[in-house]
């Protein structure tokens, strides 16, 4: 197995680890360490803390260097969209390493092995290996080539709408009543909070707190997102 | 002002910047840049964008390396106390750069200087510039001297919660009867101290002693902790 992902890695990234251990590591989901608990197997969960945040920050620099004009709500509103799990995750199917990644067997047989935030934290983990092992030069390298180019094509440009998406989404199958209305205002006038609820049909779907109506307004609609993609998945 | 933000960085963190420009722009509040729009100047704002993923990977990076036995849960809850507002705050503050920020009018009247979410931005933004003007490195350097000591010596460990680290360890692997038994109460009245035994599953896993039955049990789960790292390592 193990051969067989540093093949793969090699063949798709360029990259040939110094310590295998560190990659197995990565590929390792924590259903597949609970069923050899005896073995004290490591998962992927710490190189996932990591990778989080190695791509969080090698995305930002991208996008500071990148658009030096844009003001920080835009660059905030880009990233969000870019690290979001979806988009994680397609990285990991495109690359196949679902393909290589060891599960338990209530996981394998729930399909785990497609499932979007299994995908995500494998990537995360990915990353997160590239950068222990290789240091973040190479993780940049990696990064130029298969999420980079997506954002100069401007493919995350429509995600950074979340009321639009959310609109697109919902009404797929026939129009549908979204309303969004501000429950709270709090904090003083300087400092000002709005928080904001959006009812689908009369339902809360999800709520909302920003500086700013329309920026309650989208976190609101992001988290009736993520809320429905969760669904979806289960 | 200019020249006095630079003198400070240097006698303060040693750190020459090569492009004043950079850190001028992290001294510069948008408040200020509100009132001299007419002369299209740069706030703190993309700098902090930069900024906060900087110290969230650096500290990240030291929390994975400084325990290699912690869980994700774990490293993810000390991460968020310790780069959390107002830890970053109070690093601005010791290090006197609030002195030194450029405010509005309205907002220096309101006491914009001594505000949290102000301090915090102004300690990002400051990370950021060292990291667009000098790189990583020293950015690391920095925290080496104000930050990393602090975790070393527990100061953000008091906000941990030892009997939730112990509940999440162990129900990773799924559901774990965790129970907390007060196996004696000592001393007089006015100075009594608890004893309390934590058993998992019906097995003894550690014990605590404390002032009140809460506190005591947070020394158990802490010792329970100790103990299953301990036995993770060898």
């Amino acid at each position: 197995m193990t051969k067989k992902i540093i093949n793969h890695i090699e063949k798709e990234f360029g990259v040939t680890f110094r310590h295998v251990e560190t990659l197995t590591e990565a590929f390792t989901h924590s259903s597949y360490a609970n069923d050899h608990r005896d073995k004290a197997i490591k998962n992927l969960e710490r190189l996932e803390f990591l990778g989080d945040a190695v791509i969080e920050l090698t995305v930002s620099e991208y996008l500071y260097k990148k658009f030096p004009n844009h003001p920080e709500g835009q660059l905030t509103r880009m990233r969000a969209s870019i690290v979001r799990q979806e988009s994680l995750a397609s990285l990991a199917k495109e690359h196949r390493l679902h393909e290589f990644v060891r599960l338990g067997k209530g996981e394998e047989q729930m399909n785990g092995r497609s499932r979007t935030s299994l995908l995500c934290d494998l990537f995360e983990a990915f990353v997160g290996a590239v950068f222990v092992d290789q240091g973040m030069d190479t993780v940049v390298d990696i990064l130029q080539k298969v999420l980079f180019p997506k954002i100069d094509s401007g493919a995350f440009s429509h995600g950074m709408d979340y009321k639009t998406a959310l609109q697109e989404l919902l009404q797929k199958n026939g129009v549908v009543t979204i309303q969004y209305k501000i429950v709270d205002k709090r904090g003083p006038d300087h400092e000002r909070e709005f928080v904001v609820e959006v009812y689908v049909e009369g339902d809360s779907f999800g709520r909302g707190v920003g500086r700013s109506k329309k920026r309650a307004e989208q976190a609101a609609a992001k988290q009736a997102l993520d809320m429905l993609e969760e669904a979806n998945e289960s």
